[in-house]
């Protein structure tokens, strides 16, 4: 049993060690290519008190050595038990006996660095070429990672936070003083995104936090936060207004994320996005131009579960 | 981490302490009485060689401690390999927190015990008052525990296996040796069905084993083995002549197994289904007289995947 079952610790003292960059644009390359078969990500919501979400996201690559399924959980109200927001684990199968290869027991951390890692990938390959400033609306898990994950790729940026609640980004920026950056918090989305060039948007909203006629020629948006039908970071404007709409998966932003808000208001047309794994493979253009509006909406595929989870067990084996 | 994962020698160990008739009812029961959230099976299908197929079921019960996710694989080539063809596991989570409850590295097996568990309920709740011969389609590790599951609720059968490869009925038949049943085989299903009038089919056929000419009055069909949109044991015909069609979830029976192909035959409609859980509850009639021929079609539902994995949690903790 315990040669296929890891524990966080076990995956902590790797994750460092893997080039988490190389590993999700392997992914999202390998996606946009057809080589993957990942089918629609199972919900499963719990309505009661408290409640909960559960996605269960799924797949392989053709020829590869596993398959994944990755349950995730998010539990909003466990913060008032101490316990931790995420959970869930990922599993990997062998692609032609079906046998478990490895269990992480991982907490729903993985997804968590994964989705960061993704967020950094898409902001290196579409952020102007000069960043003013990087802004962050929200102030929890996400909002932390997606900054840490960025300054390895754009390092020493000036930081500006929006959240919520004043206290929280507060906290969330003394826990970001180990990067020794330049973080300002403000209370405004609009002074945010006046200041920014390159946003990171990570909340579980339900109703726009940043419209369209604040955000400056040449900022790059990267929408985090929005995973399902519901929810929603940016008024859809935005990705009317935008000069390049790019997504993870256009079949799943077909119903989740940014691109599904903006496609049913009938303000874009599929044919106005394309995949980040198209973009990194070369095989379509990315920015052109440093006033260019781009929004990256990323909704979280499977084959990022797969990419990272491969990754670990590689390097635990 | 051992604390919550359990492989499968602990399982075997706890298992013959469960009464799985009680726990699948239960199962059934909170099913057709509207208390479960089942969302749609997800399917991962592996079209390269060698070929495999995953289901994954998951979902819960309203009020109750978990949420279960299961993860099943059939790959019929396993066997050259000398690998069972089935694996996988079972996962509890806690309902409230989203923690992992525990990990049940069941590989498969806890799956061929729920629904050996579910057919022997069917059966003992719809046969006919005077069973004459039990019939077997199939000779594979479902129809081994199909009739010895059977054996514990309608013991002393006489019994009668048919499967395409004799030799493989044979060695089936040996390894039923223990049950001291009388057990013929035959290698015509025409035979069978005028022997028996309980008959248990448990193959993978996608073309009817059965026809409905050969059904004689009084006999109670369960089908276990269709558990796709294309999978097929039953002539749709047996279902339309049918006085009585049951299914274990209505909602899953529209797109797949048996009920399925005949609602898209067009020879029944969904009015003339009733489930299993209906049944038992006493919310709707089960078998009324002798002479009725009844079918019920079993395609697994995830409750029962809860129901098996918790009292085995129970059993363990």
């Amino acid at each position: 049993m315990s040669e296929v079952v890891t524990a966080w610790p076990a995956i902590d003292a790797v994750i460092d060690s893997i080039d988490l960059q190389a590993e999700m644009a392997r992914g999202f390359i390998e996606y946009s290519q057809g080589r993957c078969v990942v089918p629609p990500v199972g919900e499963l919501l719990l309505e009661e008190d408290p409640p909960g979400e559960v996605h269960i996201k799924y797949g392989y690559v053709r020829g590869g050595d596993h398959y994944v399924v990755k349950i995730a959980s998010g539990f909003p109200r466990n913060g008032v038990l101490g316990l931790p927001t995420s959970n869930g684990m990922m599993i990997l199968f062998n692609q032609r006996t079906g046998e478990v290869g490895r269990v992480l027991l991982e907490e729903g951390r993985l997804t968590d660095i994964r989705t960061a890692a993704a967020g950094a990938l898409a902001a290196s390959t579409l952020a102007p070429s000069r960043v003013e400033a990087v802004g962050i609306i929200g102030s929890g898990v996400q909002a932390r990672l997606q900054l840490r994950h960025l300054n390895r790729v754009l390092p020493g940026q000036s930081v500006v936070i929006h959240g919520r609640t004043s206290e929280h980004v507060e906290t969330c920026r003394d826990d970001l003083a180990d990067l020794s950056l330049d973080i300002t918090t403000t209370s405004d989305p609009e002074e945010l995104a006046a200041r920014c060039n390159l946003i990171v948007t990570t909340t579980s909203a339900r109703t726009p936090l940043l419209k369209a006629d604040w955000i400056r020629a040449g900022t790059c948006i990267v929408a985090i936060g929005s995973d399902t039908p519901e929810k929603q970071e940016l008024d859809h404007d935005i990705l009317a207004a935008a000069d390049l709409v790019v997504c993870d998966s256009m079949e799943q932003c077909r119903i989740r994320g940014e691109v599904s808000q903006a496609l049913r208001a009938g303000v874009i047309s599929e044919s106005d996005v394309v995949e980040l794994g198209s973009i990194l493979a070369g095989d379509a253009p990315g920015r052109s131009g440093d006033e260019q509006r781009i929004v990256v909406d990323l909704t979280g595929v499977a084959v990022q579960d797969l990419r990272i989870a491969e990754a670990v067990h590689h390097r635990i084996s």
